[in-house]
């Protein structure tokens, strides 16, 4: 990986003499006069390797850290954050992201209130790219926010006495270890499992041994047979689990909206379902979606994903990946609308720099603070 | 009709003693504290007959007034303020409005953020009542933006320069009157013409013999027969028509999907489409949905079915009916997101008793105030 300083990158004016690394990067709410305060968004970002409190086993893949680019936006002396975290399955990356955000020339806009053309400038750059382009939405939210002095949840409408419990992720790991992460989760109310191995049974036997919490089962595409899945669903319906997410292959279609029709549980779309266009598509496909940011575009795309739905009368839940306060404490914002949440990818992380949403006895528990509610652990992160 | 002192209702906490009628509404912004700063919102309505300039002709009904009423919100010292616009053929009236806003009980909710829960609430207290209970949701949304300090197109994200131009509604009349309307229309860049009577293509025939602007045509239902549909839109296109409003009788779906199919023209539902779920039932029967808030129960339903349409690929109008300016500015802050605008209720009436949202060279053009932007023309009405 190349060096912090390589990867500082400012749009919209030059990076600040004599400063580098990750306090640049925050270096604009300190200083509300000065070199940064021109016309004009100005964007600031720098990797940030998350590391992972046990290493993490989904159905095709393992690992110990997730690639992450911290990002901020400066509009006036005022800073919203951002984050882009690129789990390596989904094909972004800190060289990709870095490139995608250099890209952009955000000094064209004066008025943050105008998301609408800004957030369709940064889809319109290049395509894909979602994660850094969720980055920059996510900043622009914060930012706007902080200048509405309200947080989303309050601007959307919602009641923050809605949040939902959060679900705790479960990886694919050896019993013993199963064991040692059920014992974790004491505080969370509801387990996710990850299956779509040959384990699947022994697995929830496992976690069933030690909790009688329920579950909900995330496939990660892992079942090709529907007729198998189909049973699966009837036995893990007797286990106590609440829905099944994502039990087929995202090209399976036809074979998915049969296991929907016959299935006695819940079926949530998750790499089915990455965007707007996609949300009517997963209609009689799926009963509910899985919305995250990193795939979304961020939460413009997410809130109107979330009404899409809500209009379609199918069931959402809030996911995330693996990533900081940042981003958990933007999409928390949603959770008053959603029925399920699964927003503990910054309890899976070590080294967080922020503190934003909290899980309070299992639920998403929102902060009545401006923007996304973000502040930071360490002064070196003073927002 | 009764006196206004018997329509005076306050929900939540009594009237002021020792005052009545319209001063009492807007008697909340001069008393911060005093009775009625209690907990809770407080609501406040009274009736407001709008006098027409012109008699105005439907397909089916002509009349001089339309009835009103106008409403406070008031909250820890701020008020917002909206309308219940009300023509006869809809089925509401200044008794079932007053009816419906005394049956409310708005000082449960301590929060007016919450807008959520508290609309929510309104739409389950009775069904129907739709411009009664957008009037409930202009002034909290009037509200809310005042306790943002923001207009409601910046907290969605629209830039206001993309707002269209409004059309100017010519009724169905004599020619002179007709020539006459026309010669008022001046200002205005786009022509609205009502037809679905035997004289549709002498009013087409008059406008042009005076006036070269494009024209929108609005049927109220009233062509019955799909093949002299085609025939018509295909002449109107040939005079410059630029689309066709609700066509046909909205019962007759089948034949309104066929005639959308064939026309040249886009065809726009407006009978047809009056809440969130009929949007979905308009796909394939309509190129797109007039929106209109006193239908829809106002700016959040709105917002959501301007929402869904975009991710259904239709066209959106934002429409009126005879209205002040307070509704009318509440409609024109979604019409940045609207191909086109039907904004012109207030226009077409002589005793508006705000000023907001302007029409400038034909175009709809916001005002940056918080809330729904809405000043008074007199002392007497000062918010």
């Amino acid at each position: 990986m190349n060096s912090r300083r390589n990867f500082l990158r400012t749009t919209g004016l030059t990076a600040l003499a004599g400063m580098t690394g990750i306090e640049t990067l925050f270096a604009a709410s300190k200083k509300k006069s000065g070199k940064t305060s021109g016309k004009g968004l100005i964007l600031r970002f720098i990797p940030y390797e998350l590391q992972l409190r046990h290493t993490f086993t989904l159905a095709n893949s393992s690992r110990k850290t997730t690639p992450d680019v911290l990002i901020s936006l400066e509009f006036e002396g005022v800073t919203g954050y951002g984050e882009a975290s690129m789990p390596p399955y989904l094909g972004e990356s800190i060289e990709s992201a870095s490139k995608f955000l250099s890209s952009l020339n955000l000094s064209q806009f004066n008025d943050p209130f105008q998301m609408d053309d800004i957030l369709q400038y940064v889809d319109s750059v290049m395509p894909g790219n979602c994660a850094a382009k969720a980055s920059v939405d996510i900043a622009l939210h914060d930012l706007v926010g902080k200048l509405m002095g309200q947080p989303w949840y309050k601007i959307w409408g919602f009641n923050p006495a809605d949040t939902p419990n959060t679900s705790f992720t479960i990886g694919i790991d050896t019993p013993d270890v199963v064991r040692q992460k059920v014992a974790e989760a004491v505080p969370y109310q509801v387990l996710k499992v990850k299956l779509g191995q040959k384990t699947d049974r022994e697995m929830i036997e496992t976690i069933r041994s030690v909790s009688d919490k329920p579950l909900c089962v995330d496939v990660n595409q892992g079942w090709t047979d529907k007729q198998m899945a189909l049973d699966m669903i009837h036995w893990l319906k007797e286990k106590g689990v609440v829905f099944v997410e994502q039990p087929m292959p995202k090209t399976s279609i036809d074979e998915m909206a049969w296991l929907t029709e016959h299935s006695p549980l819940p079926t949530i779309g998750d790499e089915s379902v990455q965007r707007l266009p996609d949300v009517m598509k997963a209609k009689g496909v799926y009963n509910g979606i899985n919305i995250k940011l990193m795939k979304c575009t961020g939460m413009r795309e997410a809130h109107q994903m979330l009404t899409l739905a809500k209009s379609l009368d199918m069931k959402v839940m809030i996911g995330c990946m693996t990533e900081t306060s940042c981003a958990i404490s933007a999409a928390a914002q949603l959770s008053p609308k959603c029925e399920w949440a699964d927003l503990d990818g910054n309890l899976l992380i070590s080294n967080d720099p922020y503190q934003g949403v909290q899980v309070v006895k299992g639920k998403v528990t929102l902060i009545d603070q401006p923007g996304i509610g973000l502040s930071a652990l360490d002064t070196k992160w003073k927002i």
